[in-house]
């Protein structure tokens, strides 16, 4: 079988069995598209992949905060226990509680933790919700500003307005371009081109400006602190410690942000999203688009991304085949 | 927005966030394709969709056997305790323990019975596997027609030869083109064009020759007993009872096969594939191919695909739009 640029295909038996197409964006820190692969225009969410822009508030206004609060601010948490502990230190900084998050609730996305929960008997809490950080850190970023705590989730809420103006200032488009709908967690979420989120990782990669030391704050916290930024087992925690200068946010259905500090063609921010949302196919792809920009894929790397597939006796059934075939303009 | 016939669209804020394609075959009575939507010649694997022609041997074998039994065998079973025990006897009817399944272990589907057996301090055995109805018919067939059951998972045992042979024969297609992977649960997963498995399903909608009777056990098995058919919840379990004269199976990887007793254009069988796997389009192609056929959708049938997502917090914040656009031949 042939696997066509811009696709990864799950085979069975040596036959394609299922397809996800991906859209790729790559941008230098000039702000410049200088690879893509399929439509580097595509307007779509980045979903979590914005949580370093909504957390640029509170960086810029708390900047005693540690480094493990400022990551779980940026985080996608899987609701262990360790995520939890600095998630409550963050939102008791603004004097806030449990009943003030509006994420709402799910059970931990570590399996374990959601096991442990069912043992105990207990039933999750917003404090549990993946996003339970990001929205503490919104709570202390609107006291620390003088916005009203009240309607923080709002789209007309200050905090949120300023999140839409910075998501078009780093991604070099108009405040036009940033189109707006609902999170699973209520904030707004807001959709704008593919290169437009690429160059906003390009801006993490490379802090340029007035908003340069925050954003390297968020680059410091995010890469000190990947188990914090994801979980156990989940992809930018895995990823990020064996890329040296790699800071890496997932997004639902499928997102990928990247920003490289080492790259043969100095520092990059990469943005890709599959299609159909099928998050399985994430780590082949970062892996592919690693491996085009010329970062060493060493064999842990590799294994990120396993290429055969084994089924639930153990033994091989299939296998996954990626290709980015991105192209430099 | 604009959907395209062939996508199901998962929106946010009325933009397009994640798209599926699906490819579509229906085939009439006659075994003639009478409609389809994108490649009707695809090859893909039906995987699971394949359980009524797997249960062949074993309906030839045991006319004896209740309807409930002949179901589990034809089930993606979601390992509650109602289903574990009609397994358990049909897998001692042929003097069989848990030690012969070859299907492996995962944990119930259910998520209740996963937490249940969480509480329990319980581990999953090969019973709690979805496919183990399937794999304690086969052992049956296997001692009925005189073949080992040793070795029953293999590609060149005479009862996985006979299962591929009768793909070709109800599919109307030759045998080399019904080509053979490994499913998840070790036995040969085959792959044929899509109209050879919608071709399957007309002869369950409308058995015929010397194969009827068995076809027609099982058809009146699987809609007497939708819930061993699947579980709580689950695709085929909720809809075949909302729809007179319907035979539903689900396969992994987004495959469905129907087979429509009741349409204005006569008994219909229906298989179709979506492109990346993406589970969570089925009921919505489901819905919009029945209503394709002219099969009345009641409001109980349109809940089973919500045109409204809302997120954690109970909030609307998208919706999912699908077109399926048959063109009749």
């Amino acid at each position: 079988m042939t696997t066509q640029p811009g696709q990864v295909v799950f085979t069975r038996g040596g036959l394609p069995e299922s397809v996800h197409t991906v859209h790729v964006a790559v941008v230098n820190a000039s702000g410049k598209v200088v690879a893509a692969c399929g439509d580097a225009g595509l307007v779509t969410f980045p979903r979590s992949s914005s949580k370093p822009v909504q957390a640029l508030p509170l960086a810029l206004a708390a900047p005693e905060l540690p480094g493990d609060e400022l990551a779980v601010a940026c985080a996608s948490h899987a609701g262990t226990p360790e995520h939890l502990a600095v998630v409550a230190r963050l939102l008791a900084r603004s004097g806030s509680t449990v009943a003030d998050l509006r994420c709402g609730t799910h059970p931990p996305f570590d399996p374990g933790a959601a096991a442990d929960l069912i043992r105990q008997g207990e039933a999750p809490t917003p404090l549990h919700h993946n996003c339970s950080g990001k929205h503490a850190g919104m709570l202390l970023a609107c006291v620390r500003h003088g916005w009203p705590r009240e309607g923080y989730t709002e789209h007309g809420h200050p905090l949120q307005v300023r999140i839409r103006e910075l998501h078009a200032e780093l991604g070099g488009v108009g405040l036009e371009d940033v189109q707006a709908g609902t999170d699973g967690c209520s904030v707004p979420a807001f959709a704008l081109p593919l290169h437009a989120t690429a160059r906003i990782f390009a801006r993490l990669a490379a802090p340029q400006g007035e908003l340069a030391p925050a954003l390297e704050r968020i680059f410091q916290a995010m890469t000190a602190h990947p188990f914090l930024i994801a979980g156990p087992g989940r992809l930018d925690t895995t990823l990020m410690p064996l890329v040296p200068g790699l800071a890496a946010k997932m997004g639902a259905e499928a997102f990928y942000g990247l920003a490289l500090r080492q790259t043969p063609r100095g520092p990059l921010g990469v943005a890709f999203k599959i299609v159909d949302g099928g998050e399985r196919a994430r780590p082949h792809v970062a892996l592919a688009v690693l491996e085009a920009l010329g970062v060493p894929v060493t064999p842990e790397l590799r294994a990120l991304a396993p290429a055969t597939l084994t089924n639930w006796a153990g033994r091989e059934v299939g296998g996954v085949e990626a290709q980015v075939g991105l192209t430099w303009g």
